[in-house]
């Protein structure tokens, strides 16, 4: 342990770990990526504390039971029909719905369905003892029944309070799966889930699935010297990597890992494809507003930026764009977007959309000079793009009109109908489409591959992108969903253009 | 240094230059971009023999005195108004002509102006000897004008045997520039031009600044002791850049060499923005054709592909794609066309557009299988994808019915429209924006000057990018034409961002 | 005047009248528009006995105090706060409430505010007598409002029995409005209702204001001479004005009516704009499904059709389009959409929407051969599009997963996803946004004013458009929303074109 | 003559005849259509007496030999192979070459080849003897071969003296027709050939197809009693149509005409898709602006303006929209465009469009405002929207730059770029596809059918639009074109909508 973490790390995760719950949400702002990417499930998982703030929780509010008793979990002693209790959940009976639930997301997961079928002869995860930590949806079911087939075993517990899905888990546990996580778990519960995943005895894990890090925060803080065993961390968010890059940046990253968050597919999903219809989406089902003729101004020209940009061009509204970037800025005029400063149309738009994974980008002053009734939002990373601590001054009234929707009263009855609390609105108020969930899901499957089979020496300790080829073959099995008909390179021209006919097709780089 | 380029450097470049002129084309058909990107100028160079394929040579047609002596330049003595003579060009009559054509082109290329006016105190190429190689236009000589108030001595020879402006070069010349140039120079004037920008006694180079390498060739087997004295080689086109590369990696690149050919800001521009409108002008000119209701496929979603289908489903064309490369086949699908193999629809649509960058992808099987009416084109790399010569057989007919626009007529009477037969339509058809060779230009100014004032060892014998904070500043220095406000970052937000307030603002593989 | 509501007109209702409540949506249906249009808020009434189809009721139900008072309001004594007891509604004391929510709704509709405003020296309906109705919403109490300050008296009551929203029928009665309206009226409270609003002593109205003809046909049935005073009809729905038609059709339409359902503006933001959005929105809300890369058929390319298919063709979806109209489809081939027969692509779509006003366009045949997960929805005229009868056979099974959203599973397994029970999906899953409801309110307005103010003999006794003066007048009035700078003509452009500077700009037929 | 037209109409048209040709352009543009439509081929009739005005002149230059013999036609004695004389062209020997040309306009006009075909057997034409005055092109010629195949015989005389395409006209002589016209008529040739046609003993025309109205008025003028014969009247331009109207409501018009100007489908082919295309091509083929980025006013929001927004939206263009009617520019506002007052924008925009139909729209004080480089042009009706003559004076200076491209400079330096004179850029400076014109002929020849078959008193004196149900067959005859599948009612929908199978299926006044 000593040798693997030392005390420099000891004290980097205490450190961690003592703000982490003293304001979850600060800790997390506190880490940004960079480069203003995004991750969809670590921002799910930073609002773990916020009982709105999750798609998933309200889903899976629908399934609860209102009558439920109230006995913990961890005081319950449950069974699956075989007799296997090795699993904490809130209840087995609940099994044979959440399989339905599965059976539905497996339909549309055909890339995952075809991974079973293709790989099922060679088992290349025969031997794996994948220790996961996830969001626990029916989604994250079809991608554990998967690594199964695959050969692997699997140990799960929940990278959210709220997020998981009862009667999935309990299905989960019914089909033999050793699952620890239930919805509206207390933060004692969350570390306990997590430590029955990875502290069984005659089970060591040697490969780490992890959205968020908390798994391999408490694997780095308990039990240091299961490193020895590990093949590999596969990380799926962005606030998951930042600490594997400091991590591997202070040279104490003891195995490889897979930054999945960072893959090509995964982000023109989870950024320009998904947000392109959430803004829509979360902007109709909370305001109902008309989008025609409308004047907005999108904060922010990245992926998510240009995806609302897009969708609102469509519908016919009037968009101005800020950027910082030079070369993003350039982009939105060549698109036909004006270029602007906030200041300059600050009073004149209708609507207000943050997607800048900066902080304090709509402040107070702006928000003071806005015209009554403009809406404002956002879509980027985090909570911090809205000074929404701004608005909670005596003069100002707030009025709770829906769910995720409040006014904000001047004086002078100026309303400002700000959406979500300034949190993620295409989380809060919008759904994730299940194709973009298994372009993520697949790509974390691949990952676990290629790490459990690479030979020694293909990857030290260090953060790795997927391999372009993997990231091309998710994209491939996700074609068949479009009937798309990809053509195959001849050998001449494959031999042309110095490429294999099997791919990889472009450079690393290449975006 | 003699090691670098001894034998080893002479017999690659030895058999590169023997088959060169065997086939030029042939020649640089052989080395495509493994990743189907595509150099505007260079893809001029290539047709250097080709009175036909350049817009260039049209223009510059148009200045062209009929009744021209014919005597060759290389046979004339000239001497510019303030007695100088070093230099050697069609005719220094045209000077004022010229001076007119350069003014224009600089009203349209405020990003070299400013540059002009921003850098003018400090001088940052002064002491500079640049010998450059490229087209001699308008757009050139507003960048050698720049250069020079940047400090740098230029002397130039052109790049293509055809393109050059003949009234441009004299301006240039009666401004005391050394350039050696004229169109429709023989393939021994054109090494004899290159020579006498660089064999000059007492004055060595130390910077070049070459588009097709053709230059640095020279310099490599004539004199390569010359490179002892220079900072770096800035390389434009595609094909300089694969040669670059190909000598760094056998080792034998002896100084720091920049390929601003891939730079971000210069890659969208050539691509994307510029083909989104090249492809609409290129076939109206030729054509007439009414974009409405017509079935188009365009092979390849690259940046040229997704510039070409964005344009023509703007018209109202229904358009199919095929691609290799699942990613982009994916991102097809996203954008809302079919994804099919070429076979597929090949009998139904009306307009076939190649943009792969690889060779064959329209055979003459799928040729015969077309319509009567199909108009067929290239907008891809070199002239390698259609496969033109599989046309010239006995029972087609070639019917020329006006100029880049060939019927060919197969015995049933079916026509086939192929345009510029098979070369880069938006090259042959269309005109490259100055906006765009705008950019270009900056780029290799700035590239320039970051070799030239780069502190020791910052570049090693290696090729680079363009480091991203000076792709951002070329980017700046258009801003201002789209009248776009850039937002600053403040102190609290760069540092949440973990970013200098100037830049970069993006990682490196950032696109 | 005996003559023409004599027994001739009695026997017409009455047969109308005994089949409207046999079966009053097959009544409705077998009298279609013969153009394809459609009117949202018929479309609404349509549904009246349909619990679970307006979005009014929806909205309305979320304002119902759920330990509310059985007793019917007709068995209530209610009085307001100034002691008037001329309305019944379900309870006054929620009038402060109401207020509120018409006031929000002022706020959007700036049109009738300027109204007000600019009409209220003038008092142009300054003794009309208005009897009304209409869904009683907030909008609705914004117009009646109107009118009101316009100088009408009005009288109103509901069309539709599940759409009142009660709190705002409180705000009204409070106000001093003769409302008779609750939402969740039986047959017989629709009706008496109605009578109470006609039949007071010492009050006959001069102006009807009806959404359905019910009212209309009330007055004809039980107090033909009422007709004597009577200045005219607003009529707003499909099936009221087609109902007009057929009266003056037979020479027993005694007064001039206004058919303002196909008034230029109104039709355009009904159809294109509103439909645009709402296809979207309907889609999202009832599947979550993701937009890009799916395959589409639109049926009908009329303005709806056109909505549905720019939206999804800009969200990234493959659009095919079905037509019986050459001169439509001419249109979509032009707009970029492959035309084509339903059954050809039947196969391969994974969203079926219909949009054509015609019977049948979607049967049991083609849900056949539909693809598993194959969703069904209309967009449409009433509900007849989809033949959802045909399903209802013992060997297909129903599965209501969500509100509005059933799976009908084949015995195979294969689901079809079908909306609303194959009503109006942008009314059952969808908001109209107040902005269109502005529109519709304004033109009923203005049309109150033409005809109460015109100069005997400019209307006869039969249907006619609003005059394009006032269409545009209406238009106007919404500019401001926007910002929207409208430009004057010079005295010599308008000699020029041969216009009066204030409109009509363009003739009657001009759409 | 007396009986006929009187002296009114004599008055009328004297009058008309002394301006004429005083000032051509200025007497049409003192008849504007009311409501801005525009005709294609009149706009080019109207600028008759402009060389540089017409795309046919242009591609007719192409094919005129240089050294062409200077003779008359008038002067030569010309027989075709089969000894007929009884024609006026420049040279019979040319008519291979003209054959050629109509046989490839044949194969882009397939609605008239239907038309020949289906209406092969039955000659509906049979014993028509049909006069007609229009541009003698290829396409023309298809269809002045088609109303052969269909029973006519057809004289023709040219409607522009320059447009006409000599071999063309040779290879109809011919083929037997006997036809009046050359490029390059002299005003008296004019009339001369269009008296040639009508005025031959033993033959008298019973229809009339007149593009422009002269044809027509010469009858009026000179054999009046003619018209006894004739049955009526097809009239292409929106000059001639006024003319018809103004005869009509003068009580003058003493046969029935049919005014296929405005006809759907024609009019939403020549301005909402064709001006879609070509304000692209034209501004591009002048001045190879780059699109992206560029901040454009089009003034007007007509079906023009709509094409001409749609495009340059696509593009990447800003733009910016004037109107006067406010329905126009509540569309444009949902369109997303912002409405605005010229004044607001002029000093920014990069391009002004005007495509209003009214004069003076951009005036002198906003082309004192404008910026530097600013191009202007005019997409509407005449050329009267910009007031080019206020830019001829002494101050300014002008420069050719380029065919069609004038540079009017400030003396501050300053430049607009000007295109065309402020003349039609669509039609001077790109090429109306021939699908556009087989629209228009097809509509034409199906016109002549109607009028010429109808039954005694279907139409009287007066001025009518194309019945619905042709219009409609106009378009099916096109939709093979584009491989699209038309849908066709079931005995039972058709009762349902009240419709006949076969159409109309849509009321006149739809649009």
């Amino acid at each position: 342990q000593e040798s693997l973490s030392g005390k420099g790390v000891a004290a980097f995760f205490v450190f961690d770990w003592q703000i982490q719950f003293a304001d979850q949400k600060q800790e997390f702002n506190k880490r940004p990526t960079k480069i203003g990417r995004r991750s969809l499930s670590r921002s799910i998982s930073q609002s773990s504390t916020d009982s709105y703030g999750s798609v998933y929780s309200q889903i899976a509010a629908s399934y609860t039971d209102s009558s439920d008793d109230e006995t913990s979990p961890r005081d319950k002693q449950q069974k699956n029909s075989k007799g296997n209790g090795d699993f904490c959940i809130k209840n087995i009976k609940q099994a044979d719905f959440g399989r339905r639930e599965i059976e539905i997301a497996e339909q549309e997961m055909p890339a995952l369905m075809a991974l079973r079928k293709r790989a099922q002869g060679e088992k290349p995860l025969a031997g794996a003892k994948v220790v996961g930590c996830t969001h626990i949806t029916a989604q994250t079911a079809v991608l554990m029944e998967t690594l199964s087939a695959l050969g692997a075993q699997c140990r799960w517990a929940a990278c959210n309070i709220y997020s998981t899905q009862n009667e999935v888990a309990a299905a989960l546990a019914e089909g033999g799966f050793s699952v620890f996580a239930w919805k509206g778990e207390s933060e004692d519960d969350f570390w306990w889930c997590i430590d029955r995943c990875v502290n069984l005895e005659g089970w060591q894990p040697n490969m780490i699935l992890d959205d968020g890090g908390d798994l391999t925060h408490w694997i780095y803080k308990k039990y240091p010297n299961m490193f020895k065993k590990i093949k590999g961390i596969v990380e799926e968010s962005v606030t998951g990597v930042h600490r594997l890059y400091q991590l591997s940046k202070a040279g104490k990253l003891c195995v490889p890992a897979m930054n999945v968050n960072d893959s090509v597919t995964k982000q023109k999903f989870d950024n320009l494809y998904c947000c392109r219809e959430s803004i829509l989406d979360g902007l109709k089902r909370t305001t109902d507003v008309m989008f025609g003729g409308k004047q907005v101004v999108v904060c922010g020209y990245g992926e998510v930026g240009k995806g609302c940009c897009a969708a609102l061009k469509a519908m016919g509204s009037i968009v101005y764009v800020t950027e910082i970037d030079p070369i993003c800025a350039l982009q939105a005029c060549m698109d036909g977007f004006r270029l602007v400063k906030l200041s300059e149309v600050i009073r004149q738009v209708d609507i207000v959309i943050t997607c800048t994974g900066n902080k304090n980008v709509v402040v107070r002053e702006y928000l003071d000079r806005m015209k009554n009734g403009c809406i404002v939002c956002n879509m980027g990373h985090s909570n911090t793009e809205i000074d929404v601590a701004s608005l909670r001054t005596p003069e100002l009234t707030w009025e709770r009109v829906r769910s995720q929707v409040d006014h904000v009263i001047w004086p002078d009855g100026k309303r400002i109908v700000l959406l979500a609390e300034g949190r993620l609105l295409n989380l809060s108020c919008s759904t994730v489409p299940t194709f973009v969930l298994s372009i993520t899901a697949t790509t974390q499957a691949l990952a676990l591959i290629e790490l459990y089979n690479a030979p020694e020496g293909r990857y030290k300790q260090d953060v790795y992108l997927l391999p372009k080829k993997m990231d091309e073959y998710v994209a491939s099995l996700h074609l068949p969903t479009f009937d798309a008909h990809l053509t195959e390179l001849s050998d001449e021209q494959a031999k042309y253009l110095g490429l294999n006919k099997n791919g990889p097709f472009k450079p690393n780089y290449y975006r």
